[in-house]
């Protein structure tokens, strides 16, 4: 699997898989700011920003109205790849000057059909009429709208604070047992399901922003943060007798991460999210969302070459310091940030690779590994001393999520890694003390299923590795998952259909994202369908690697991401 | 003197002394880069950024010559205050949602008659023509262009070894007492004039970038950095037989700001530099100008609102951590910026207030004064702790140039600021240990002779303060100093008529830069006419207040700031 084709199989599997649900949620995002709405409309609140829109005399004529329409396809289907200012990363730049000297009737073709490098079919797949198809051909001639930019006023105004902090409990009103519930990304509706893990019953659903992207936990455990590629952060208390939501904001119009402070000294304090556009991150505090500061993230790249639009990716939140870990993908670098002082704000900017995506600890919390998927790498930092302390290469584009900590007999403890854009599993030193040769370095690469891998997991308390491959084309491995013996890597991986065991009618069923129960011994995987088809979380017994339950009721729309209360309060992965 | 409309004239005066030199510089700069030519010439080495001109259909027509023109005459007179982006600093905010408001007619009139608001009257003046004010008030209602943005390998083209490290010696080969050398800016020949301080001799005239800024001095002595308008560095060797220039680079566009590190262990070893095009710093080998690291300043305000172009006013070098004091203008953000690990960079990011501009240390060298001239404060940074001590309401329009530290009766250790906006001189207590009670408070305001004052000076040695009245609109005030007694500050300034002493002919005759020789027994001033009328410096005796000396030299052209080695060296003053 692991071919040259391979990785355009699996990038327009990816494009594939973006809903046609999020036309409907950008169109008037509620609780947009009034900025955002002006952008929305077509507008600008900024000084001659409308100028800069449908007046390019070299590009075809565009009315208003398709300007408007074209913008906002772009910013659904393109932006994600190509960028909001249009200066490329996982797609190529479409800057003007490469646009107009491509033309339109090209454009056209490549918009339709696609290419070999990885740009999706939009037309004969029908995401796209030809008439879309047109308007984003004579669209990308056009200079790049730039979208409003959001302020910490601008911010503030979408906040609200649904219920006091004084009107919250003061101990768990609720007899849930916290530590092993899930909460599980319902993709396309716009919610999540707060799903009990021991008796696998749902014990709510909460609307949040579109496409929740993650969940995190507060240090104690009690604040559960969830953020939307909306930008819409929802605070929900665990301790109230139906937990829901207490506070909510909007942080920017496009975003991917939030985290909270876990620093002893400062458990549930501060928050923190960080968002796609504008590209910059917000601290806030950490029970009301309160915004405290905005970092903006322009600015240089590893190659000391300035990007306009370095969009913040993950965020982990320091086990040794005050600080959050927060990486920016286009430039490449990690930012230790210091929250203990905001005026004075002390920071670290690591230079590591492009790229930047997502990560997670080694076993210790010592130690980040994060993936920069477009040089093939993964950087290792020391959040101890604050600096990187490797940059190891791996397969390609490398797809963590947060990546799976095991002891193996003979480099010992390792931190793993899967593949985007091949079928390898990469394994890589994580003990600089006991196995200091293989500390930050590829110790093994082991084959999987196939590509198009997003994530893999396992629990100090498992023998198995398990590894996901949610966008491979091929349906037989997109709807089973690979685990792997972790003492006996060698003798490969058992495929189970856990597609199939799910008992759903038709649909993609793509299996994504094992994720353990608190007991380190079941494993839980989403079967993820189109949003109107059934889709159905399975849950399989991590020793006998057999079927235990399926969970199906007609609120798990779409389901994706599942976070385990307890294993993401303590970085257990 | 301190009425409203003192600041209008000061301003005004302010913008008159801009020279007319500077449009032969920029016309076509030695030195620049291939992004830099294309930018002067009219086009663009940024994708689609020459669409951005011209092209405003809400705007009056131009032609693309009379852009181009247009373009550069703001870059020369407008763009120093307004900002290269328009968004305003000293000036107005002049984007386009303003000035297609205005309109064509009411923009001519304001460009050519000046405002009581501190707009110069550039008609009336004779500074532009008719036809040049028309062209102007057309050109701002178009968008911006934006400068082309440099990377490290756009800077690093720029550079030149002239002398490399192993052809430099070893040892001073030269006989001259470099201790009490000065740097003299000569401001419109674009050059910098070596004086020996004993003798009162030239020792050599040395081409630099345009309008040079200021000098600083390597930690050990031996590197002379001097830094142009045109953001050209110059890299003297002083231990030459005939100092000159070993390297040159031009780091950007337009700069204000280069410093060396002087922190132990660390001496002579890092350069950097502050541009306001782009809005960045660059960090330099000490003795090669190499660049090693560029790090943007584009973000947050104090207010928490983006910036897209706050500009690097000065910097120091810290006495307690290997680092720089990095003072971002239009942010008021104060960046403590650590040196020893480029790779992984430690930043501590102060809020201070807006804009800053100009300042120095107190004597001890632990606390860093600088000016937020706009919000009419001076933020005091602790730079063993890295935090803001304080924030000091002041005079209007601080400018100390670097300040002067001097031990009151009374209040102690004290640091003193002149004003541009007044005629008032501030001191603010600067010992927070013996003198708590006073330490960063204003603890007097003295009555100066007037406004327009951009240095303020003493010595350790000396007991007189001296302040300038450079900018004053009365020639009384500005050909002249004020010297106070240190000791009885309350008696009141004796007047000197240092321009009369110069034993000039016509001209403007402006003093300028009271700076002391090593020994603290003689003050030097500039006594500053136009390019085309002589200008001198004179030398007074510190004790006796009386002429010492008046070098005169057809080659000393425009002198303003001069330099002692030992003193800027060691931060004395």
């Amino acid at each position: 699997m692991s071919t040259p084709r391979m990785s355009v199989l699996v990038k327009r599997a990816v494009m594939a898989a973006l809903p046609l649900a999020v036309t409907a949620a950008f169109a008037a995002p509620p609780g947009a700011s009034a900025p955002e709405l002006a952008y929305q409309a077509g507008g600008s609140p900024l000084a001659g920003e409308e100028m800069h829109q449908n007046i390019n005399p070299k590009a075809p004529p565009m009315t208003k109205a398709e300007f408007a329409q074209a913008r906002q396809i772009y910013f659904e289907r393109c932006a994600g790849c190509h960028g909001v200012l249009r200066k490329g990363a996982t797609g190529k730049p479409l800057t003007t000057d490469i646009t107009l000297e491509r033309g339109t009737e090209y454009l056209k073709t490549f918009i339709k059909y696609g290419s070999p490098a990885g740009m999706p079919n939009w037309g004969t797949s029908g995401e796209l009429s030809d008439a879309q198809v047109d308007l984003m051909a004579r669209y990308v001639q056009q200079e790049p709208p730039t979208p409003p930019e959001y302020s910490l006023a601008d911010i503030e105004k979408t906040r609200k604070v649904l219920i006091p902090v004084d009107k919250r409990p003061t101990k768990k009103m609720n007899k849930y047992n916290l530590d092993n519930l899930f909460s599980v990304t319902l993709r396309d509706s716009g919610e999540i399901a707060l799903i009990d893990g021991d008796s696998k019953q749902i014990i709510s659903i909460i609307k949040t922003g579109y496409a929740v992207h993650i969940s995190r936990v507060s240090a104690s455990g009690r604040y559960l943060y969830v953020i939307g590629r909306d930008a819409k952060i929802n605070l929900i208390d665990l301790w109230m007798e139906h937990p829901e939501t207490v506070a909510e904001i909007k942080v920017g119009l496009e975003a991917r991460s939030v985290e909270t402070s876990k620093f002893k000294g400062w458990e549930d304090k501060i928050a923190v999210a960080g968002t796609y556009w504008p590209p910059q991150y917000v601290i806030m505090d950490g029970d009301t969302l309160k915004p405290q500061k905005v970092v903006s993230t322009r600015g240089m790249t590893v190659d000391n070459e300035y990007h306009p639009e370095p969009r913040v990716a993950s965020i982990v939140s320091s086990h040794y310091k005050p600080e959050f870990v927060i990486n920016a993908k286009e430039t490449g670098k990690i930012m230790m940030v210091n929250y203990s002082d905001l005026n004075n704000l002390k920071t670290t900017t690591i230079n590591a690779a492009k790229f930047l995506h997502d990560g997670g600890f080694d076993r210790t919390g010592r130690y980040f590994f994060v993936a920069a998927n477009a040089s093939n790498k993964i950087a290792v930092v020391d959040t101890k001393e604050d600096k990187l302390a490797g940059l190891v290469d791996v397969g390609k584009t490398p797809h963590p999520g947060r990546g799976a900590n095991f002891v193996h007999p003979k480099f010992g403890p390792v931190w793993a890694t899967g593949h985007l854009g091949d079928d390898s599993i990469a394994l890589i030193g994580s003990d600089p003390v006991k196995h200091k040769q293989y500390a930050w370095k590829m110790v093994a690469s082991i084959q999987g299923q196939g590509g198009g891998s997003l994530f893999i997991k396992t629990h100090p308390k498992s023998k198995n590795l398990w590894v996901d491959t949610t966008l491979n084309p091929d349906s037989a491995v997109s709807q089973s998952v690979a685990v792997y013996d972790i003492d006996h890597l060698d003798k490969g991986f058992v495929r189970l259909p856990v597609g199939e065991w799910a008992g759903l009618g038709d649909g993609a069923k793509r299996v994504v994202q094992p994720e353990y129960n608190k007991a380190g011994d079941e494993v839980w995987f989403s079967v993820w369908s189109a949003k109107d088809k059934q889709s159905a979380i399975v849950v399989v017994d991590d020793k006998t690697r057999k079927l235990k339950a399926v969970i199906k009721d007609p609120r798990l729309v779409t389901p994706t991401g599942k976070f385990n209360v307890f294993n993401t309060q303590h970085d257990i992965y």
